[in-house]
C-alpha cells in the first residue's frame, strides 16, 4: 500500500506570476512517487483531521523555518565552474580563447569531469538549486559523466553534449571533429541518457545542444534540429546575448538569431534560449508562439551583454521567462544572487545610468520588476520554461522544496518584531538568507542536501 | 617590556591603489598595541631569523589560508538594519516615512537600540569589516550606545548623531526639537564619545552628522560646521545622492550639494560624503582640495540613486573613494556584495542598458573598474578616507585583518588545478567567498571574530 508521507510548515511560493501566495502552517502531502497530492491551509475544512491521520509519517518545520520551492536553474556551463569569478575583467575574447576554451578541452579526461561535477552539483543543491539545464562540452563521455552525477546526487538534470562543429568558428584544440560525429554523438547521448534516467526518480533529461549559430555550420544546426524534433527531447542555446553574436548573425543570414533558430527547427516548446537581451517585439511573438523560454542571467550579463534585457517588456508580452547563474559568465553559482541582481538591473534599466544626460531620457520607463517577480523567475518560471511540473508547492508537482531557517545563528535574519508581515519575511530571505540558512534540501520527495552543524 | 607577536600567512592587498600586491608567507610582527612594526617577505633577507626570533608566540595560517585586509564600510545606517531587504520596492517617500522613519523613532528606547546594534555590529565583524562609519539617530542616548557597542565588540566604529532639524522637512513624530537642542546633543555626544574613546584601543570617534541638506536649517548647518571645526572631528552626510536631493538643493542655494556642504564648512579634511553619484567635475575638484572623501554604496544605488557614479572618472581627477554598504537603503551588510556590485554598476554604465539604442551611444565610454580595483575601494579607500592608518598590511598600520580559509568544507572555493595565480586566487574569493569561508577577524590586533565549527 503507497505511504503518505506529511510535511508541515508555512510555505511561500508564487502559483500566479509574481503573486506571492503565503500558506502559513500548510499540510503538504507527499507520495511514495515524490509528487505533492495534496496541500491544505490551516483555514482549510478538514485540516485538523488531515493533521490527525500523519502521525508518525509527519516531518513538522520548527518556529522560524519554512518551506520555498527549489529553485531552477535555466544555465549553467558545469565545465566552466573552475572558472567561477576568474578573469572577469578580461575582455570577452580573451576570457573566451585564453581561459574557457583551454578549461573546457580538459574534459577530454573523464577523471577530471567527475571531480569537478560532483563538486558543482553538490554545491548547488546546497544553494537550493533542485533543477538545472546544463551545457556540458563537446565530449561524449564527460557529458554522459555530468548526467551521471545528477542522478546520483538527486538533482533533477537537463545536460547537453555540446555542438560546435564549424573548423572555421572554433579553435582546432576544441571542436567538433566534423558535423557528423557531432551528430551522432548528439544522438548517442540522448540514447544513452534515455537509459541512464531510468534509475533517477527525478528525472535526468538529454538536451540538444548548440553552443550558439556562430559556432555551428548549417548542417549541424539543420541536423541538431532534426534530432530534437526525432526524439522530442529538450534543446537549449544561446541567442541574441551580447551585441557581437547579434549583429553576427544578423549578417550571416541577413535574419535575426531567433528566426535563424526558428529556421532550424530550435526554437520548439521544450527550448531555453539563453540571455536573449537583444530580442525584438517581433522576436518575443516568435517566442510566444513556438513556446520557447528565455533564461535570464542577471550577473553574466552585467559583464557580457552590453545591455540590459527588458524583462518585463517581455513578460507583458507573454514570453516564458527563467533565471540563470550562467556560470561561469556568472560567477555566482547561487539563484539567491540572481534574483537580487534581476531586480537591480531592472532598476537599473528603468532610471538609466549616465547622470550627465536629463533624467527622462537616460532611461527606460516602467522597466523595474519586484523581487517578487524575481523570485517567481526563479522557482514558477523555471518550472513552466521546461515544461516540468516544478516550482509552485501544489498538487500534482514535485516535492521540490528549500527549508529556510530564519534563526541559524551564524546568519540569524532578526526582525525585532518590527516588519513581521509574510511578505516581509520572505522579502528578508531573499535579500540576506545565505546557504548557511539552507537546512535541508529535497528533489522530488527526497533529502539530497541538509546542512552540518547547528 | 613590550611584546611582539608574529603571524605568518599569504598577504593580499593594494598598498597602491587598484594595483594587488601578494606577499607569499608573509611574516607580519604586532606590537601590543595592536600596531603593525614590520612585513617581511620569505624573500628578505633576515626572514629566516625573524622567523627564529618568533617561537611560541607565533601564529601561522593553514594551507588553503590567507590574510586580506579587514573591510572599511563607509555608510551604515545602523538603526535600519531590521529594515535590510525590507520594502525596496516602494517609492523612496513611501519606504521613507512608512518604513525608516517610523522605525528610527524607536529608537528613543536605549533597550531597543542596544538589542539591534549588538546584533549588527558582531554581523558586521563576523562579515570581515573592522571599521565602520555610522549613522545612528537624532538621540543622544541611543547614540552613544552604538558608539559603546562599538567599543565593547572590538570594532572600530565612527558614530554619529544625526541631525535633522528642520520643522517643514521632517515629519513631527522624528526630528530634532531646535536646532538649538540638536546642537547642543551634538556638542554633548562628541564630549561623551572621546571619554568613551578612553576605554576602546581600537578607536571609537564622534562624527558630525547632518542628516543630509534638505533636512536640515541653513543654521544648523552652520551650527554643525562649527562643531566639527571646534573639535577637529569626522563629518558625514548624504551629497547629491538621487536626482531629486541633487536638484532640490540647487533650487533652495542656486548651488550645488557640494558647495553647499563647502559654504557651511562641511566638506573638510576627516568629512566622507555618501553616494555622490551626481557630482560634476567642479564639484570633485573641490572634493580633491579639500581632502573630503565619496562613500561609493553601489548596491543601494541601483535603488535609489537614479544613474551610476562615474567612479573611473573621480578616481582619475583625484578624489578619495571607499565603499559603503547604506544599509538599509543598501540590503547587503556585506561588502564583499558591494565589491562586485561595484564592478558591474561600473560596467553597466561602460556599455549602456537600453538594447534599443546604438550601441555607440547607450554608454559612457571607459567607465569600468576591475574586481581589484573595487577591493581597494574597500580596504586602502576606505582608509584614505577617514585618514586613519588602515585598509594595508604594512607597517605603521593597525593589524585589522580578516583570515579568509579557501577550504572551509560548507563552501569550499577548489580551484582543481586550473586557475593557481595569487590573482585568480584573490578574484576566487572576491567573487566566491561567504562568510563561512572568514573564519577570523582582528582589529588593532585583537581577535574579535572567530567562526564556529569547521
Ligand atoms: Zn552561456
Ligand atoms: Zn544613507
Amino acid at each position: 500500500m503507497a505511504t503518505i508521507r506529511y510535511f508541515k510548515g508555512d510555505v511561500f511560493h508564487t502559483p500566479s506570476d509574481g503573486k506571492l501566495e503565503y500558506i502559513e502552517e500548510a499540510l503538504i502531502q507527499v507520495d511514495d512517487a515524490g509528487i505533492i497530492t495534496k496541500v491544505t491551509a490551516k483555514t482549510d475544512q478538514g485540516y485538523e483531521s488531515e493533521l490527525a491521520k500523519a502521525s508518525e509519517n509527519l516531518q513538522a518545520l520548527s518556529a522560524g523555518q519554512c518551506f520555498l520551492p527549489g529553485f531552477v536553474d535555466l544555465h549553467v556551463h558545469a565545465p566552466q565552474w573552475p572558472q567561477a569569478g576568474i578573469a572577469l575583467d578580461e575582455p570577452l575574447n580573451v576570457w573566451l580563447d585564453e581561459c574557457t576554451f583551454p578549461l573546457e578541452a580538459k574534459y577530454a579526461d573523464p577523471a577530471f569531469a567527475k571531480a569537478v561535477y560532483q563538486d558543482l552539483v553538490a554545491q548547488l543543491l546546497a544553494r537550493g538549486t533542485t533543477t538545472v539545464l546544463y551545457f556540458a562540452t563537446i565530449h561524449l563521455e564527460a557529458s554522459l559523466q555530468l548526467a551521471k552525477t545528477c542522478a546520483a546526487l538527486g538533482q533533477r538534470g537537463l545536460v547537453g553534449k555540446v555542438v560546435m562543429d564549424d573548423p572555421q568558428a572554433n579553435p582546432a584544440f576544441y571542436r567538433d571533429a566534423s558535423t557528423e560525429e557531432a551528430l551522432a554523438d548528439t544522438e548517442r547521448f540522448i540514447q544513452e541518457v534515455q537509459a541512464i534516467a531510468k534509475t533517477a526518480p527525478q528525472g535526468v533529461y538529454p538536451v540538444v545542444t548548440p553552443r550558439f549559430v556562430p559556432s555551428c555550420t548549417d548542417k549541424g544546426l539543420a541536423g541538431l534540429g532534426a534530432l530534437a524534433e526525432k526524439y522530442d527531447v529538450h534543446v537549449q542555446t544561446h541567442c541574441s546575448e551580447g551585441q557581437w553574436e547579434h549583429d553576427f548573425v544578423q549578417e550571416r543570414f541577413g535574419k535575426t538569431d531567433t528566426e535563424v533558430l526558428q529556421d532550424f527547427g530550435l526554437l520548439r516548446e521544450k527550448a531555453v534560449m539563453a540571455h536573449g537581451n537583444f530580442i525584438s517585439p517581433a522576436d518575443g511573438a516568435r517566442f510566444v508562439e513556438s513556446g520557447a523560454a528565455v533564461a535570464h542571467c542577471p550577473i553574466s550579463n552585467a559583464y557580457f551583454a552590453n545591455g540590459v534585457i527588458p524583462i518585463k517588456r517581455l513578460k507583458e508580452q507573454g514570453v516564458t521567462i527563467g533565471l540563470g547563474t550562467d556560470i561561469s559568465g556568472g560567477f555566482s553559482p547561487n539563484l539567491y544572487d540572481n534574483i537580487k541582481q534581476a531586480v537591480m538591473s531592472s532598476r537599473m534599466l528603468e532610471d538609466g545610468v549616465d547622470v550627465t544626460l536629463p533624467q527622462n531620457t537616460r532611461g527606460v520607463a516602467d522597466s523595474r520588476i519586484s523581487v517578487i517577480d524575481a523570485f517567481s523567475l526563479a522557482t514558477k518560471g523555471g518550472g513552466e520554461a521546461l515544461k516540468l511540473p516544478v516550482g509552485v508547492i501544489k498538487e500534482g508537482y514535485a516535492f521540490d522544496v528549500q527549508v529556510i531557517d530564519t534563526r541559524q545563528k551564524e546568519n540569524p535574519l532578526p526582525d525585532f518584531g518590527v516588519f513581521t508581515s509574510p511578505e516581509a519575511r520572505l522579502q528578508k530571505i531573499l535579500y540576506l538568507a545565505t546557504m548557511q540558512n539552507i537546512r535541508q534540501v529535497w528533489v522530488q520527495g527526497k533529502k539530497v542536501h541538509e546542512k552540518r552543524g547547528e
